[in-house]
């Protein structure tokens, strides 16, 4: 609690590391969003090859910014794996690898997703206790924002494999979101016990008994509602589910646009609406948000959209270093040690 | 085609079978949409005890209700398998039994979805090919409806499982809604192929080889885009899915009617906007489709939500009579014929 004002502002230095390189804004617009970020607070390590990050920082101060070097970058048509343990000299190994190294306690990129997760598994390291890291996202209920993992990392699982990321889920919901004791939900088609598919089953059954505040089942339809602080799933169900909120929002508001030129009064009730409107669809909006993180490694592993500006990669490391100074890494930790009764965690 | 106007009206006398007893709202809201849908060209087999029918009917236009005697009911809380087993004499197997028998063309109830399952494929019986009979749902996309299925008769599946409800989407989307060669859609993590997790990988191959016109992943952000006709999954993703669309939308909705609350000229906004916006949320209402469709067994299985009022039932009927009279059930078989290749397709 000492490292931070009750404001939740991070008052001790942190450093997060930054590929330059990553992304389809790469490398303009991510070392424009470094600049808008960097601070005596908020030390940033750049990746990427100097000879293209260099002209866009020249003339800008660069105090708390330093340039790691770079060689390569992977794209996104590799196969992440194979790339990530093939090139050394790439942005995102050799960023991954300055969080492993103890350089720095997070790495944010915007590149592509399937080489992030690589790298931060294969380099940074899981997490002792944690078979599966999981792309944690929060989605903005009805009733303030709610925890949603796994949105992506792992499109096949066990039952145990949810378990964990409630786990994940939990620990970040209260260093984080400041939640003392977070409800833990498992997103299903039916509210009642014994629904669901076989992995669905055997979810409920491990978390049941698992420690944590498990508050059943939440069927698609209550997802919004917060009926719980952390809904956990499987990284398939949970990316569709991801996906088409975002793409359910974008429908009803091009619905609305063709709603208010309908006719004279509902155009008039548009234009009176649309600061309004604008107002609701940036809280609907996933960039405000901050990017998703792969929590269950060691570090803090900071996954952009592809297409972020300046704007949201400087939001994506602002958020990020918040949740390291909240202690978002110790508490998972504790959760581990707690929940999974792991003696190793670190 | 003889069978209907340009208008696809229903010209020729049908018979569909209702549960008088199904649904939060029986027997009261379910006769009174008989009433409303019952005509010359729509004759009803309304199942239930007639003690309890017979009040509802009196004084009323009957010529085209015939009632079916049954004196049990199938409660939501009774495992439905061994229910249907065992409950001879309830409304909903003596009703699947109606269609079984060659009385009627379709059986429609608001009672418990997983009774209406287990009567479905036990007493009406599978179409010869077809291993997983799959509810089917039509979803208003932006640029017109599109079937998606299966929306939760299979919680856990193959990858055959989804080549079937392939083949069943398209065989409703030629009869029903006209479509001369219907683009099959496979929902996944990612648009390219290679994505996904074992079931979509497996489906991917097998759709790919299958005859059917398949036009490969459709992500979540994409389901509402019209990128394909009929949009396939597993029974878990699909249920989450639908419901999930169903609370994104009240969400919106609710947070809209906050914003047309938070000042003068949004208030303003919101009522000059009032009615085109009552008009969309219409359009976005499943129960404006009428009740979700079992596909694949010998019959048309009409799933209507439990809450139904007599407007729905009265909705579900026509919309059902509509597809038999446009020729579902044999497109289905002639779509099983040929891309499952199976010769016993009756």
């Amino acid at each position: 609690m000492d490292k931070r004002k009750s404001t939740g502002e991070v008052t001790e230095p942190l450093t997060l590391t930054l590929d330059a390189e990553g992304g389809d804004n790469a490398p303009g617009e991510i070392v424009a969003g470094a600049l808008l970020a960097a601070s005596p607070n908020l030390r940033l390590l750049l990746v990427g090859r100097p000879s293209v990050i260099e002209p866009h920082l020249r003339g800008k101060d660069t105090a708390n910014i330093e340039i790691v070097p770079s060689a390569s970058v992977v794209s996104l048509h590799q196969e992440p794996a194979s790339a990530v343990r093939n090139m050394e000299d790439s942005s995102i190994v050799i960023g991954a690898r300055t969080v492993a190294d103890g350089r720095s306690q997070g790495f944010v990129s915007a590149g592509s997703t399937g080489a992030m997760l690589a790298a931060s598994v294969l380099i940074m390291k899981r997490v002792d206790g944690i078979r599966r890291p999981a792309i944690l996202t929060t989605i903005p209920g009805l009733h303030g924002p709610l925890v949603f993992l796994d949105a992506g990392a792992n499109a096949d699982c066990r039952p145990e494999h949810l378990l964990e990321f409630g786990v994940l889920g939990a620990a970040y919901c209260r260093a984080v979101l400041g939640c003392v004791e977070p409800r833990v939900g498992l997103l299903n088609i039916g509210e009642e016990e014994g629904k669901g598919n076989e992995l669905a089953l055997g979810a409920y059954g491990l978390l049941q008994k698992s420690g944590l505040k498990f508050v059943g089942n939440v069927e698609g339809r209550d997802l919004l509602a917060n009926k719980a602080d952390v809904v956990v799933t499987d990284g398939f169900t949970g990316n569709v589910a991801l996906k088409l909120l975002e793409g359910c929002a974008a429908s009803i508001f091009s619905r609305l646009k063709a709603v208010a030129n309908s006719g004279p009064a509902a155009k008039a009730g548009g234009l009176l609406m649309r600061s309004a409107l604008r107002n609701m669809r940036s809280q609907l909006d996933p960039e405000t948000y901050g990017g998703a993180y792969l929590l269950g490694v060691r570090g803090l592993s900071i996954i952009c959209h592809g297409n972020s500006s300046r704007v949201a990669i400087a939001h994506a490391l602002k958020l990020g270093a918040n949740a390291l100074a909240k202690g978002v890494l110790q508490s998972v930790d504790r959760e581990v040690a707690t929940i999974l009764g792991n003696q190793n965690a670190h």
